[in-house]
């Protein structure tokens, strides 16, 4: 399917890859990417890899298709500050490889890392598209992210029962971390991989290590799991790391089943 | 594969069935209801049938396994609190149903709506079944959430950049609610069906009516999106939906793009 149809207009689709084990695609992943003529994905790095790329290759036999890479530097979004002119200018670009291909009819599919829904450079390409062309047919299609994954191999809920669950990037500062570690049941702490120390410190201080468990690598190649965040001190963590803290360890449900 | 082997203890698999699409199941949730011997479902209603195992009987054959379908009492769950007598009982049941055949070296999918991670009862069968056999080999394999799903369907994330999330029951109380939907940037507000009105009284006395979406059976057939929940007003709202509240909804990220 490298042909697109000249007398339509192709349809994008912004499709969850999942944390990096390629079978935790799910099967409508699956039949968008085989579906599509093009594979627009995105890359960290000028010259590194797609990761979301690597995945669904690994998942689906795409040799027959146009495939795309398109450099997203990843710098840190304030969503109601200025932004990088590089960050900008990445969307831009890949926004117009984008729609060069759905103007000619063809279906372009754009994998992203996890899940769309949460954090992800997917919601600023589809902003930058739909401001180009408001009319163009979109879809997006839901991942397994992180934190679930995370959540899902210490085999351990993220939330249960009246839980109150927060999701905070762990680059906010100190006081809003400790006010959300005060008032909430369980916290998924995203992107910690450049603050581990910072809050490696604020869990102890808070009584909190020994409900926290960090994960890097999660659902990949090279996974490692730390019950104890001090044991990571030192190290340098992936960028693909979370930390769950869960006040009530899983166990403590169980405390009125006899 | 409808025989075990006695000579082995058989594996527990707690499976995320996804929100109703049989297509967002992953391929490894597809792999493991293959590869195993039973499967036990858990069912809402005493001689109701279960929602998770018709979504994977629509994108599973699974005609040759041994199906048990065991009742899960719908009622609300106090961490901390006592447990109503019907609730341990149902997950006595589920627990002794599992761990019959894993002794005889089946392997066993519990299949759960959504993803395990959040607000699932298959947490609480995990929990029960590891006091009564804390050495059983165990996996949980993540879904896709409905909140996810949600977000996905309405083409706005759950959180971008520097957004605060957070999820929660919208059974708590009405000043917990507002104290989260001051403070966040994102809110999931889950098990809205019972509470409708309240919560949509609430988003408007804050201002937040036009900055919510309701999803009501998302990702299943009669999906319904009320990008105004007055419009829900005095409809009998299904036990699948759900509230995103975004207070920057996602065209805002397009101000500096050019």
């Amino acid at each position: 399917m490298t042909q697109g149809n000249h007398s339509r207009q192709g349809r994008l689709s912004l499709v969850g890859a999942g944390p990096g084990d390629p079978d935790l695609l799910t099967i409508k992943a699956v039949k968008a990417i085989e579906a599509a003529h093009s594979i627009v994905a995105p890359t960290g790095r000028a010259k590194g890899a797609s990761s979301a790329l690597e995945i669904i290759r690994e998942a689906v036999d795409i040799s027959g298709k146009e495939v795309i890479e398109v450099h997203f530097p990843m710098k840190k979004v304030h969503l109601s500050g200025e932004k990088d002119p590089s960050v900008l200018e990445g969307w831009n670009r890949a926004a117009n490889e984008v729609l060069r291909r759905t103007d000619t009819g063809r279906d372009v599919v754009f994998p992203t890392l996890g899940d769309p829904s949460l954090y992800s450079t997917a919601y600023y390409l589809l902003a930058t598209i739909l401001e180009k062309k408001p009319g163009l047919e979109t879809e997006v299609i839901p991942g397994i992210s992180a934190m679930s994954t995370c959540s899902c191999t210490v085999q351990s809920p993220l939330a249960l029962g009246d839980d109150l669950l927060c999701v905070i990037p762990a680059t906010f500062d100190d006081s809003r971390i400790e006010g959300v570690l005060e008032r909430f049941d369980s916290i998924c702490l995203m992107k910690v991989h450049r603050c581990l120390p910072r809050i490696t410190k604020l869990l102890e201080k808070n009584g909190l290590t020994d409900r926290s468990v960090l994960v890097e690598r999660c659902g990949m190649k090279g996974q490692k799991i730390f019950h104890d965040l001090r044991d990571a001190a030192g190290r340098k963590i992936h960028y693909f790391s979370t930390v769950i803290v869960r006040k009530r360890g899983f166990k403590d449900i169980t405390r009125d089943v006899s």
